[in-house]
């Protein structure tokens, strides 16, 4: 069922481009889905695709826009008019249209805004331009479908026919007071099933969910995920119905969200993709690697003011990076625990609870990690039965500290409003390599006396 | 909007059980929703959580209990008889009811099987667990709403609202003919706006996206959203529809995804939380651990090999952590572009392009730390100059070499079906440890030769 892009299919679509075939070009992506029109598009060079998006109906061609990326989008808007840019706009719903008006210069802004064809569109969207993009505000759309509690179902059959031509997809039906003040819903369910003449205050459903305009994102994502909400209205501060977001923006959210963790913890600062420019890439990735250098330079000095270790024991510095690897696994693996219990919400109990877990998982690990780093190190590499009780022992302490820092870093991060997930990655494998080293000399100094 | 489950009201839940007040319990738990009571019951011990299930209303309880982890559902239904637990699934739509049988113990299973009331549930049931739960088969639920082609919009209308009862949100009505065949969908948009007596031929949509009841569940997901949507129709492998599948579902998959790479990506190998106990977390991290052992014993031994470089540059062993630590920061930054990449199928262009992409950024990378380091080395911790421009150079080959490890072993794990999501983090870091330590080595050998 699905539609496949081949490299045969792109090379076919630039021919008849450079040909200016125009009608068999038309013909041709008539069939086609906006979806995959725009996947095609970002196959093609600039200049074609422009050349495609003017070619397409504006229906098609302003849905095509919505689905790019943000950068492919900027590149083929650079190629339209403010006038031809506001053209795609009167075809999109709000919220679409206000997110790729915001992404343009203050300048092309006012200019593409006073092309808009539609007043009423016009304002909305100017609306919505107000909000920030991580707020209920940013999210939501102005299309909906909206009745007033004192009509009667046949009312709102006639009323909702007409509201409907606007809105892609009904998802629920709002009901409002004289001043818009949000009551509660009507299910299509319902009104399928009513008689024509009763009143809808008979009908609807009393208690509905709402958001606040102003909610961040997730937690609108939270409360939709929660209670399996595929749209919510969204009311200003005294309760009056300004929108609606829908399920298809929060699964945006919860992808966005999710791969913003995962970027953290592998040491990737900014939102880049593979095929971003290698400065983008290099932004992005740079800082935690310089951050990493100066915690490599801090493990530097601690082992060279142990140098004096060197003349009786050189085999301790053979382990050095087994050390900081140990450090650096057993932090990163507490801290993403933590971090996903509190994305989730899922963390419960007190701290000091949570430290004894900490610490009672850590001595398992860590005794069945140093009786398999001592009979390796005896049997194998064959140091002296000392030296590996030294590295064993130290082995131990490193895992319960480095699992104690894993833990409580992105718990203290969190309660001070900073998001935990940038306690994970380089952040906590450098501190942990630092601690590492640091107690594994000290331990060794004790044991040892050198 | 939200309800918040504070401590004085869990104690006064806990109280009115102690005290067996049933009356008052349930008068008060009638408003809330059952994901808050789901919340609540995770905050209870399991005997009181089984006492408050019983005492909810059937059409409630089992509302919460598909809401639950299934950890803790595991724990209530132990003190439920098999009969009641089929009580509940008697009001739970078929994918719901199927998730929680499949959860069941072979015998039990049966039994409840078998004390199931409403027979044509229980054949519908029966049939979901057939599928795999990876599969669209194991997603989707029975329950839809379906026209025959051939009828008329009124004749519809009078049968979608007795098929209605049973669903519990309408998405889509499916069009099918004589055979089930699916043969489109009706939008309500349509029926409401058309006249009684046309024939549906006339008002449906003939181009519907399905998928196979085989098809891979992240597969689904990613149809879902390109598409934007909220409910897909599932058809066997002769077109019949077998059920559907709505955007809920697909948002719990998003998020697995998105959190199995993230725990890979930490080194945890199986799905853990933060409260599973202490053997659970255990066995989900050691495996790891053990890995980066192993590895750990590896570089002791290449440094051991090179141990006679330690009578005249001692200071080559104090950088061992710094090149691990950067060449591991490196391979998880590539791998986790990469790895994402092939997530959202946005890796574009040839290996090579890929390969000279990366060497270039390493090389930008490299020069700017290496600079870094050959000044403050110079400045601050005032070694010799030959010895930190053979670590300058160690650090520039080391970022290489990493960052093409990095990009490449996902790539070719993909390529050979394994999750690529595999290579991060502790497997990408330990191999580039020992690469990083060997190479560094290796250089610092044919520079200083020793």
């Amino acid at each position: 069922m699905q539609f496949e892009i081949t490299k045969e299919y792109i090379e076919k679509i630039q021919q008849l481009i450079t040909e200016g075939k125009n009608e068999t070009l038309q013909h041709l992506l008539e069939e086609v889905h906006y979806a995959d029109v725009a996947e095609l598009i970002t196959e093609l060079e600039t200049d074609e695709a422009i050349y495609l998006i003017k070619l397409l109906e504006n229906d098609v061609s302003s849905d095509v826009i919505a689905e790019l990326d943000e950068d492919d989008r900027e590149n083929i808007l650079k190629g339209l008019s403010s006038k031809e840019i506001a053209e795609e706009l009167d075809e999109l719903d709000t919220d679409d249209a206000a997110d790729i008006i915001g992404e343009l210069s203050e300048k092309q802004k006012e200019e593409v805004i006073a092309h808009l064809d539609d007043v009423e569109h016009a304002k909305e969207i100017v609306e919505l331009l107000r909000y920030d993009e991580d707020t209920a505000g940013g999210l939501m759309a102005k299309e909906l479908v909206k009745v007033n509690e004192n009509w009667n179902v046949l009312t709102c059959v006639k009323e909702m026919r007409a509201q409907a031509e606007e809105v892609t997809r009904v998802h629920s039906i709002y009901v409002v007071d004289d001043n818009d003040i949000l009551k509660g819903r009507l299910s299509l369910k319902d009104l399928l099933t009513t008689s024509t003449r009763s009143p809808i205050t008979d009908v609807f459903i009393k208690n509905v969910d709402s958001v606040n305009v102003h909610e961040a994102a997730d937690e609108v994502a939270k409360i939709m995920q929660k209670y399996d909400l595929e749209a919510i209205p969204v009311v200003d501060e005294i309760g009056r119905l300004v929108g609606r977001i829908t399920i298809d923006d929060i699964v945006d959210v919860i992808k966005e969200e999710a791969e913003k963790d995962y970027q953290m913890a592998a040491g990737i600062s900014k939102d880049v993709e593979a095929d971003d420019t290698i400065l983008e890439l290099t932004k992005a990735r740079l800082p935690w690697l310089v951050l990493a250098l100066f915690g490599g330079f801090v493990s530097v000095s601690i082992l060279g003011g142990f140098s004096e270790a060197m003349d009786n024991y050189p085999v301790l510095f053979f382990f050095t990076p087994l050390i900081a690897a140990m450090a650096g696994n057993v932090g990163v693996q507490s801290s993403a625990i933590i971090v996903q219990g509190l994305a989730n919400d899922s963390l419960r109990g007190s701290l000091f609870k949570r430290l004894i877990k900490e610490v009672l998982q850590s001595l398992l690990n860590g005794f069945v990690l140093a009786a398999l780093l001592m009979s390796a190190g005896m049997f194998f590499l064959g140091f002296q039965f000392k030296v590996g009780l030294t590295v064993a022992i130290s082995l131990i302490s490193v895992i319960i500290i480095a699992s104690i820092i894993g833990t409580f870093v992105p718990i203290i991060l969190d309660k001070r409003g900073i998001d935990p997930a940038l306690a994970t990655g380089p952040f906590i494998t450098t501190s942990n390599d630092i601690f590492g080293i640091l107690i594994y000399f000290l331990i060794a100094k004790l044991i040892l006396g050198f």
